[in-house]
């Protein structure tokens, strides 16, 4: 019914696939569960735990973690306070993306300042930013170290390690919150997973 | 079989779900389509059917263009040399963040430096990086010019305009060559649906 156009090509019907049809096909939200918390508290670990259990449901879920960002899409950023806030501006922003494949998206970043990880949730829509605050006393923490870094920090061999030598914002509202020295992975990956189905992101089972 | 840990928390047992995890998951092989293509080429266009096409037959795909890339993650780029270079420099890795989340991602961007393109190639797996030239004459993609780039860019409203006063540089040897002026944007669908066939990305149908 339009007016015919000079070039047959501009008429092309264009019809783009939303999200709304990608969640229809892998029957689930599109959401980025964003885990933040001290250094050896268990965000990478617990994510990973998240997506292992969420897969044996058939749910799509992909975490962005440091070996997957720093090393490609970050790797041009460094540690000074600006490089930092761009990696977690970076991060927020490709988490939205995921979500708006329909994907869920774990981030497991220290993410440290309220600031930054409220930016990244401004990107989404009410609902479908859910923060997991994993706390853990920093001695817990400490004692842990899987990858030497606090004793690195305490050595001053690493500046501006949060907990040691930077602070931590612990979140004021998180969505969820576990306590990795009180409770097995397990126990704490089941309790997002009732969140999410809860919340209607997964459907429930069993 | 390990020797006990000090601390019970770090033999936490980590299981990470792979790539070919969640690529039989979803019954196709991650991997990155990247159009390009001169402005007007039909790049965002044909991907988007391609999308549509691969979702109908049950896929999962996600488009990545100028509308959710250049108003999120690189939206601190400008135009110059070096960020031109950065913008596609991050479309690389993101998509191929994507493939690994066992996504179908399409790129639609004219990228016209053949060493940007191969560096986003270098990021993958061979026979997971295709990249589809999507061909037409410059005076077919100016009769096009739906958004009024080519009329500006010839009033010299737009500096360093691909085609116009900018050079484009053809693949040389693209997985895939369509040509927009000579085929309905369905019949260059269909060729690169075949291909993805043939490769085993997406099981054949009928």
């Amino acid at each position: 019914m339009s007016q015919p156009s000079k070039s047959p090509n501009v008429v092309w019907h264009e019809y783009k696939i939303t999200r709304e049809d990608r969640e229809q096909l892998l029957n689930q939200k599109g959401c980025v569960l964003w885990f933040t918390g001290l250094p050896s508290s268990g965000k990478s670990t617990l994510a990973n735990e998240v997506a292992h259990l969420l897969h044996q449901r058939g749910q799509l879920t992909y975490v962005l973690d440091g070996d997957n960002i720093r090393h490609g899409l970050n790797k041009d950023l460094g540690f000074s306070p600006e490089d930092r806030e761009e990696n977690i501006r970076r991060i927020g922003e490709v988490a939205k993306l995921f979500a708006d494949a329909g994907v869920i998206a774990l981030t497991a970043f220290v993410s440290p300042y309220r600031k930054d990880r409220d930016r990244a949730r401004s990107l989404l829509e009410e609902g479908r930013f859910i923060e997991v605050y994993v706390n853990c006393p920093v001695q817990v923490c400490e004692s842990r170290d899987p990858k030497g870094l606090y004793k690195k920090a305490k050595a001053g061999e690493i500046p501006e390690f949060t907990g040691i030598s930077a602070p931590y914002e612990p979140p004021e509202k998180p969505e969820i919150e576990v306590r990795t020295d009180e409770m097995s992975v397990s126990e704490a990956a089941e309790m997002v997973i009732r969140y999410l189905e809860k919340q209607g992101i997964v459907p429930q089972v069993g």
